[in-house]
């Protein structure tokens, strides 16, 4: 949706008496902003819905005031699902170049917002270098970064964590992770699960606590969080540390503790005017997933729900793209707003450009069809049109309007890869004396002669 | 389920003076045939409950007496949900050898039953070569072999069809796709749709039916099929004909038309004992999947349904595997029982062995995340033994219960190649300082020991 990088906008118009303040704080004061119209136009909406919807905390707009090269975009029930995508390299390759083409093809492929989990190399290189050449909002997970900076994770102390969430936000994060539900009291609800906690973020924070003995830092320093993501408008993604890691773990009560933890957290971020959206998980078996988004939507007053999937079987390492993107339809379906991909390699291995390609598609499906599953605006034409063009065996149209042409294009050629092929009725899938859509054509055409003959019989017959 | 050949049972028990009749004659006799026998074994389940499902036409064990490497499987929904993987050369190639490799190919991942679709080369060898080699209940749609006799589709007879029924009957094909649902009266329902007929069966008799001005022989000679299914214990897959090819053509008057005759054409079938199971869509959004397989079981009276996919969406042509594997997880989740895959090369070209690994392992993921959805029995037991083995970086372990061991091992051992890696507590996905499971152990660790040091300090005091 926001891959013309070519009119991006200059917003930042948002200095009232020199002092910026959130997206939320303008909406609730009436003020429509530039990024608002922005989202308005491309969301086909009235600029007065989203206003009204961002100052209930339902819709948010990612934009941190220093990340110049965004083209805005929102968040919520009331405009279209979005997908995220998880770029970044890990300590052993470490590589720049190699992220922005991660960036660029995610972009183009669709993802409407990425996250840069980078966790080896020149850290806030990397994120410099995604963020300046990013039209779509960047979020990032500090904690990740505090763990470089530190010997053993129980080095980590308060402050170090604050100056790294506003080193972040200085740069032009959009949106950061930050688990602060994950509370200490909660932390033996999680001793009877078979993986234990699979947030890495919140591994890291109870392993802190645990050792410590202490309550977790970003639970006890919420307010000076707010303070920075207030100062910069960053959207504080807040982030479900004990969610469940396979279907047996499930709708736990360690997992809908750390939910009740993150509906008053959500309060408080409201009463500051900082935007918020509730990570959600992970693993769900099917039928869990309707319970699961209601339950968000009801405990967060309906703040915007980011799903991680969920994957809804725990058997296929090297299909997880799929297994999740079955769970993310369905909780797009009952209303989750963002939905995180999940690439082939989840499980094995860090995502290379092809494991990006696969889990961007995944989750274009996963959305659209979400989409017009809920009955969202026009989002069935596509596929209208697609479905037109496949019934008139024009194969360039059908490629040109399909996610993912290149591979659509290819996989026909294979078998018929001449040009005079691209109106041919018939692939090479049924062959022309099998192709079912060519047989109805064929008796369409039958009829409609038929019809001529008639008519022109009864003239005759009428002017004898 | 069906894939070790080593033990094929011999069955074909199931003369009683010297006729042989169908499961379900028997079933409605009280009599438990050895085919049943070794379904309850296999599902688990008690050989009655099998006996009295086949007798209220509610499972279906195809086996035609002829298949006679069949290892019986049931289908319906007492037992575990089923997947289909269509096999079979176009007119442009035919290769015995590459069809029999997809079928060994198909088996060993999973496929349940496969499907000849075969249009091309000598289409009575092919068939006989991959019903000798197939452990799984092969089916056929006759009508294809029919056509390829003819010069004009118009020129087909209602003898022609039979014959081909029988011959076909004969060689042990254990279920047929006859689509004898699509009536001459309906044909006027599709005008008004943007791709019109996308059955080939049902495209082939409308044809048919236009230039004749005649009702489809398959329905004027229904009372003849059902004899020749009786007689090999033929199971008829009732074909929808008229199913919709694209979500705007969804759940129209043509598709319910046909849902109605295809339900009366249940009755006659169980009023003489033959098995049969009811196609059904195609293309249908999310919303109303629940819908449509709630409207087949209350008119079909809950006879097996088996879905073909339905794709969520017609945007994703080369990810048709996704788009569908979707909306099959929600069909077997509300109650279908047998899930026909579509491969990546649905609507591009005819699929190969690569296209036909892809197809089967989305299904199984769609069979099994159903299965476990629906409760059905331990279904789960499997996606938590290897939670546990991630948990325990078992790797080996890991891939060993997955769905396709090869390809998981493969992304692994991409960064990870060494067996050493093996027993590593992470992998290159976050590598060791990141990994969440890793830091839940070293966590665990550090709990318990301190426990042990407190028990220990405490045991010190009392003996003091």
């Amino acid at each position: 949706m926001n891959n013309d990088s070519s009119d991006v906008k200059t917003f930042l118009k948002r200095s009232f008496s020199g002092k910026t303040i959130s997206q939320m704080y303008y909406a609730k004061r009436n003020h429509i902003t530039e990024e608002m119209k922005y989202v308005a136009e491309i969301e086909n909406e009235d600029p007065e819905v989203i206003r009204q919807e961002i100052a209930l905390g339902k819709l948010i707009i990612p934009s941190n005031i220093n990340h110049t090269s965004l083209k805005p975009m929102g968040v919520g029930k009331k405009v279209s699902i979005k997908i995220n995508a998880n770029i970044g390299n890990s300590a052993v390759t470490s590589d720049i170049d190699n992220e922005l083409h991660k960036l660029n093809l995610a972009v183009k492929f669709g993802a409407d917002t990425v996250m840069d989990l980078s966790t080896g190399g020149d850290l806030n290189k990397i994120r410099e270098a995604i963020i300046k050449a990013s039209p779509v909002p960047v979020g990032t997970v500090p904690i990740y970064q505090v763990v470089t900076e530190v010997k053993k994770i129980e080095d980590i102390t308060p402050e170090l964590l604050l100056d790294i969430i506003e080193l972040q936000a200085k740069q032009g994060v959009d949106y950061m992770t930050v688990h602060c539900g994950v509370l200490y009291e909660y932390l033996p609800l999680v001793k009877n699960r078979i993986t234990g906690i699979v947030s890495r973020g919140g591994s890291i924070l109870a392993l802190w606590m645990t050792k410590h003995k202490k309550q977790n830092p970003l639970y006890e320093h919420y307010d000076k969080i707010l303070e920075i993501a207030r100062k910069y408008d960053v959207t504080l993604s807040l982030g479900d540390g004990l969610r469940p890691g396979c279907l047996a773990d499930a709708s736990d009560e360690a997992q809908f503790a750390e939910l009740e933890t993150l509906g008053e957290l959500t309060q408080r971020a409201w009463e500051k005017d900082v935007q918020v959206m509730i990570e959600g998980p992970g693993h769900l078996p099917l039928d869990q997933i309707e319970m699961n988004v209601k339950k968000e939507q009801e405990i967060c007053k309906e703040a915007p729900f980011y799903v991680l999937g969920p994957l809804v079987t725990d058997i296929a390492p090297g299909y997880d793209h799929i297994t999740s993107a079955i769970g993310a339809t369905m909780a797009g379906f009952h209303g989750a707003s963002l939905l995180c991909y999940v690439t082939p390699k989840e499980h094995l291995g860090l995502p290379e450009l092809e494991d990006v390609r696969q889990g961007v598609i995944a989750y274009r499906i996963a959305a659209h069809a979400a989409d017009v599953a809920r009955g969202y605006k026009n989002s069935r034409d596509r596929d209208d049109k697609l479905s037109k063009a496949r019934f008139e065996f024009d194969w360039d149209r059908q490629f040109e309007l399909s996610l993912d042409p290149e591979t659509a294009r290819r996989m026909h050629d294979e078998t018929l890869p001449h040009q005079a092929h691209k109106q041919a009725e018939f692939c090479s899938m049924c062959g022309p004396k099998f192709c079912s859509m060519h047989i109805t054509r064929e008796m369409n055409r039958f009829l409609e002669k038929q019809e001529q003959d008639e008519l022109a019989s009864k003239l005759e017959f009428g002017t004898k």
